[in-house]
């Protein structure tokens, strides 16, 4: 269905082509001044068109805001938005009509509905993205009230990865660059990286890392809300997605677990800490204290800027040549979206807490 | 909350150490014949105690089925059940009162709910999964009869992997050894490798890899409830798991989009397939009919069988001596419960999508 | 929250004195031809300004779909729409910022949230209802393509009420008239009411009756989501709706039980029917085949267009002279709307009963 | 389905003629203390067999509380809880296996699911109310602490009314006499009124009145979760239930504006209180601080104690003699399970209230 979240609750809607996209955010916590600047700007950098390293394509993504902000502040009754689409080339995807694109979602819409809008992918496309910034992007507004910060950025383009842990870096920084990895250098690397992909006509995946910091213990809902449940369905809902893991991860199984116990401190002024954080910030699906961190694996988008061979719908072989504007790494527009998928998880989650003691 | 599932939903309850666990599950299609000795197979594949690399606890994991159920046939209502804890020890958790067990959720139950059941992990203990057990078996059996199969297999502990692709075994006989590998090479490996662990009183970690066979495309809801949401959220609610990956997954993000794209080509059968399957049946967040495949990763359990530094809840330091009986490695024991969770998430995708097209 | 049902999932919002209203229509079945003028006939039911017994408000109440409609059919993806507010008269209000009307919403709301838009009663006003029409006119749409018919009427205006049971009474004609009632003669009586109540600056409620016919047998999920529970809490959501009863009702409280059975009888064709239908078409949660029917009571709406004693918000007495244009009595135009309601409840147990056995 | 309620929820399961019923209450706020006796009290005045005006069922119906609470305190994880069925007489259903009863559940059960238990009612007996007191009477618990009280009573038996308000009345006393009414010289007609009923094989039905004081400005959210929407919702699925209305009601729907509007007036200490309570403490959907208050209408239950006319499932004429022990009126035991329905409902809009504001 097209609505994520219990008690903070965005439900979206909208095509590629259509007129419009846009959602409602239900369980907006009432009489909070929102920055609808703040919003805008978070949509920008979600926006296509940015940089040499994103897809062409001018998306002008101008939020309206429909309900549930009244001189300036939210009322608690659901909040209504549309973001027009504006840039459309329809006819680039009419040859499309009776052709899936390998690894798209044409054969799965179509099997599933028994038809679909093949314009720009429908509602698949990742255009629907832009609805989940302004979900995510009021979801951070509170958030930050509460001393909550969420930051993500590019750790990896195809194999060119930065070795420095978040804790070294500036996150804040991820956005200086095109990459949006706050690691100048290997910024650099990855960009070259991306254009020179871009140049065969080629695509490259990545990850992308996500920081939550400031959240108090006792966030998340055992057994089936687990926070890392959440997140992960949060995570692998964003288009391309291919994976998620937390704390030590994946590397952490081939590790021993008298190495990855986070062991109990002193912290000096009369509490406790852990010297580590292996955990990743949750343990038995629920937050610790320490920094949430996860990693997000998203894959080298299909289309492919070049002719490639498929079949039509009726199985006779042909060739596509894409002709709408591609991203030729999803990744620096995906930071972005793991930010504003996390917020709302984490807010949603926020809220619930506030119903387990009285 | 303690609720999985939207149209085949089960409900669960139960610590470690009360009387009982055991769970209720609604949305069960009607008419189907039960066949409960298969429940209670699955129960012991997950229950400890059977073999030299697991715990020793013996845990004698009866299932009673308590409504929903008539005349050897599913009624359409409620199945109530209950598997009574039999073999506790609950002194040996007695000094844990005070303590908390690093990177368990003991720290973490407190913060939130002010207290907690402190022994032998309360509602944290992986016990609770008796009961996914049982749900997924039910739901198994609706699928088989649709010609869906499910099966997991240990692919790693630590650093031993099997090499082999899932295509190139014979899954069925996961169960035929120790590991539950059923590469039995590795297999073997796996077991010394568990058992040189043990022996140090340490733990270790590993992935499980899941395949889901004879899937119709049409699958999952986009957006936020894409299939590989759903699983993802599925296999995070696992005690112990740390990350999911489908198709390519991590892997594939040092990749090139050349490299991954799935050719449509034509099946031979005035059809269409696939060249390759690097998705992992799943496109859009909707099956296309290939085979489905996963991994979950585990974190070494966080349990060691020997002395280890930590503080008591008032920040003093102290040591800890784990005198419950743990499990050295989890992986053999989760393959049953990946399995579980699989084949609920997938039963309730397939009442689903029967709404979609009248 | 903004969300009603768990398949067909229509979410909801915006304010009366807002840019617009609207919403997202979720889980619509794939395939289907939408008659957009049909749903725009419905709205134009709903709508003020229609007659001399009803607001002279001229709400224009055009709605215009976003997304989810592709050449003319819905592709299975959320249908948004929107309905711009064109014919507001925000300053009518502006006295009310520090003035709650009494049996309003507005000291509710005040107290819920901290705050209020107090413009035209913001989200409470019932011009949201306007949203509400555009998702029953799509069930309905869904509905008749499977013989299921909904329709609604006014039984009663006061003390005027009709004497005829549904059954002898055209139902398709309610329209025809002002106040909505088959019953020619009694419609007359009632609108003759209506403006005598309204030349006194008064107001006036009532009941609406409806009918759903063709419903096959089997709609409804005991326990706690009866047809009757969802239909009673459609009901009760609509503003100024003070009671829902179906079958005998409250009237069949002072009755014995040899009185209301329905007993089963041949029905001439080999097959089974009842003698009467005093149950209203549901049994146990579930919907027997027969006509189901029920009614709503709709209080007097609290609008009194005469001076009114009241306090301000800090309890000094004061005058309201309500300045907005408002209805003597809600009944009209609330037919259309139980019309909605129902036709959303009875799609979305239509499409959940397609879970209950494969 | 069978889950009641969004963060205070039960989930229930059990026929009447299984080994048990029960449940499982997810979401209780943690750290508070149980009371289990006034747990089974309450059981206990939902029991067959207390008086010679009910059915003479031995229902033991003692709780067993499986997990969730610790120590005496409940531990914010799930609450499972079984009732065992010990005083079956299946074999007095024997020949319903092929004859429905008229206006009982029998044929949408077997229409729907295409097979029922059709011993004493199966899922549809009344029996499963039990499961909901206990959930009740835990929500009661949380609410007293709070200042809530819920107090419900037998309004009227077929003609026989009390005529006094419930703020006449001492409403603890209902529970005093058999028919529990606090209206004694009401009551012993009812009682009165009852008994000659049975004697003649016959059953009569009757309302409940329900009362809620203390509750808070503030609670139930709109639009479709209004407070009135989940009342009635929980009202309607209670077994013989026909009609729900709250403050005014079906009584108001005949008087005007003027007459039912609760002014607003100084309430003497700077605050500001009503006139009067016409709308039943619900403004909006939301309370307003004065007591809810709303009746629940109950139809005569179908099971005669008399032979009676029916058809077999196959339509050949066949008469019934109802052989289990049956309830001539079902008034007196409805009467707990209303309170226990509301307190359900008010505890879950009262913890869901939390999240409004932070």
């Amino acid at each position: 269905m097209n609505s994520f979240g219990e008690i903070f609750r965005l439900t979206t809607f909208g095509e590629s082509h259509g007129p419009a996209l846009g959602g409602i955010i239900d369980g907006m916590p009432a009489g909070l001044e929102v920055d609808i600047k703040a919003v805008q700007q978070e949509l920008d950098r979600r926006r296509p068109g940015q940089s040499a390293i994103v897809t062409g394509r001018q998306e002008n993504d101008r939020v309206t805001f429909l309900s549930g902000i009244f001189e300036g502040k939210t009322t608690g009754t659901p909040i209504g938005f549309t973001i027009a689409n504006t840039d459309q080339h329809s006819k680039d995807y009419e040859e499309m009509r009776h052709i899936w694109r390998p690894s798209h979602a044409d054969m799965t819409y179509t099997m599933k509905y028994g038809m679909r809008d093949h314009r720009g992918g429908g509602r698949a496309s990742a255009r629907e993205t832009a609805a989940r910034v302004v979900g995510g992007a009021l979801a951070r507004q509170v958030l930050s009230r509460h001393g909550i910060t969420v930051a993500a950025y590019t750790s990896s383009v195809g194999p060119v990865t930065t070795p420095l842990p978040y804790s070294s870096m500036s996150l804040a920084s991820a956005y200086d660059n095109d990459a949006r990895c706050p690691d100048k250098d290997v910024a650099e690397e990855m960009i070259r990286l991306i254009k020179e992909v871009k140049k065969k006509g080629d695509t490259i995946g990545g990850t992308v890392t996500c920081v939550v910091s400031g959240v108090p213990a006792g966030l998340g809902e055992p057994l089936f809300d687990k926070l890392q449940s959440r997140l992960a369905a949060a995570m692998l809902s964003i288009p391309a997605a291919k994976g998620f893991d937390y704390g030590m991860g994946f590397d952490g199984c081939g590790s021993l677990g008298s190495e990855m116990a986070d062991t109990f401190i002193p912290d000096g002024n009369g509490g406790i800490t852990t010297a580590t954080n292996h955990s990743g910030g949750i343990q038995g699906g629920i937050s610790n204290g320490s920094d949430i961190y996860f990693r997000v694996a998203f894959k080298p988008v299909a289309t492919l800027l070049r002719r490639v061979d498929t079949t039509d719908d009726t199985g006779r072989p042909t060739q596509l040549q894409a002709r709408g504007r591609h991203d030729p790494c999803v990744l620096p527009r995906a930071v972005p979206i793991v930010e504003a998928m996390t917020a709302m998880v984490i807010l949603d989650a926020f809220l619930k807490n506030r119903t387990t003691r009285l």
